[in-house]
């Protein structure tokens, strides 16, 4: 199996208005909606399944169980952020991601390392990631290497 | 049936830091959230049914199908904004409610009318309101208006 | 002057998952920021001024005064939105705009009526349309009817 | 100077229908939101000084410079959090908390560490906490201490 699409994968956000807060830079928690909507991105596009199917066919879910933020500056309304997203390490059950946020120069903005753990519902125990899922992120890693 | 409780029911809200913008008001979309805060306290506190329970145990819901906001004045960080929560017309499946918010003295800062239509899942198609609630909504009409 | 982009003006809006809610389709309140999300980016493309601009160099504003509802079909995650939106009429200071959200085929979702008032900061007093910009939303309106 | 508020400060919050996503559980962003409640909260109410009064009146600002989450339980509708907020170590611009969010009984949901970094604007330069907060702040760690 080969991962034929862009390496790493990105997705471009422009930070809203309604995302900054009276200091007029964006809202702490914002940033880790965005670094979310990287990572559901990533699952719909890369791995080939939205959670919604995921969560009502499968019978699965992949919560985040762990979250690193680093903010290093701060975006402002109407800035382009744009979106990087590897996987740092694949385990049985986990997947570590780093989401990096950069302007469209090369200043990182902000750094989110997220935990996600494969569960299976409604027990909510951890489960292997299934064998096709697996071969899609070992492909998509591989790429980003080579890349 | 009576109702006992406060009339009109209210819950307060201290605005947030991040509920507002970099013009230093709420940003728009976050009063009807509150408002909608408002509808779901009063359908677990005085209808005794959390939407939780009506969507898993019950296979209903009671969506928002049509909402009309005015905004009077501009909140601000910390202000606390005291909600109370009207019943204005009560149909065979849907409710029509207005939510007032003030500040703590007596100026009114918005007003939202929602109405709420029961929907039977996974159909989604309106259903009439249970006997059980409709009971409990009148007796809080009832009460509303003699208090 | 000639308004020369898409008519109507269109922004598309995938449905994220944390748009959800436990009933599996949009929180309500998400509807509205939708809508803003598309008069945000009207005002910047079309009108050529980022909110942002308006308020900090022009000691302007143009918060919404009234909004109107109408919910006509639950949204669900990853559901593409197209948004467009239309100038319905147009004050000495205040705009009403109609936004309407459809699914990619032909059927409307949501119907959102806004109303934003121009202001002068910090006073918050309604204030005429700056011409500049009166003139590039009689072209888009223009456009809109003839195109 | 000494500190007569409760030890820990805490700040309960109930989870709100729309915090939480079609799996039935708190959308995890909506967690790092809490804790900055809870953090904006103490700021008020144990060091004196909301935000807006920082940024407006003071020329500061106490942006959150790293987070560290984790998710040990997966809140759900309606579930009352308690957080409580305690600070890990006070440096000369910088502050360490950690913000625990405990169901009524005794189990812990998350465990959130926020860095927040004093800056004076609107050079957003690092600058020292201000005297007059660092008492108060000593006061309120030695307070948690012996309490």
């Amino acid at each position: 199996m080969r991962y034929a699409g862009a390496c790493p994968f990105t997705l471009t956000r422009r930070v809203r208005w309604g995302d900054c807060d009276p200091a007029g830079i964006i809202y702490t928690p914002r940033v880790l909606d965005y670094a979310m909507e990287a990572l559901e991105a990533w699952f719909r596009e890369v791995v080939g399944v939205p959670w919604l199917t995921m969560n009502r066919e499968m019978g699965m879910g992949a919560p985040t169980v762990r979250a690193e933020m680093d903010f290093l500056a701060a975006p402002y309304p109407d800035q382009d952020i744009v979106m990087d997203l590897r996987v740092e390490s694949l385990g049985r059950s986990s997947i570590t991601f780093l989401v990096t946020g950069q302007d469209g120069v090369d200043n990182a903005l902000f750094r989110v390392k997220l935990v996600s753990c494969f569960i299976a519902r409604p027990a909510f125990k951890p489960t292997a990631i299934p064998e096709a899922f697996r071969e899609r992120i070992v492909a998509y890693q591989k790429a980003c290497k080579t890349g």
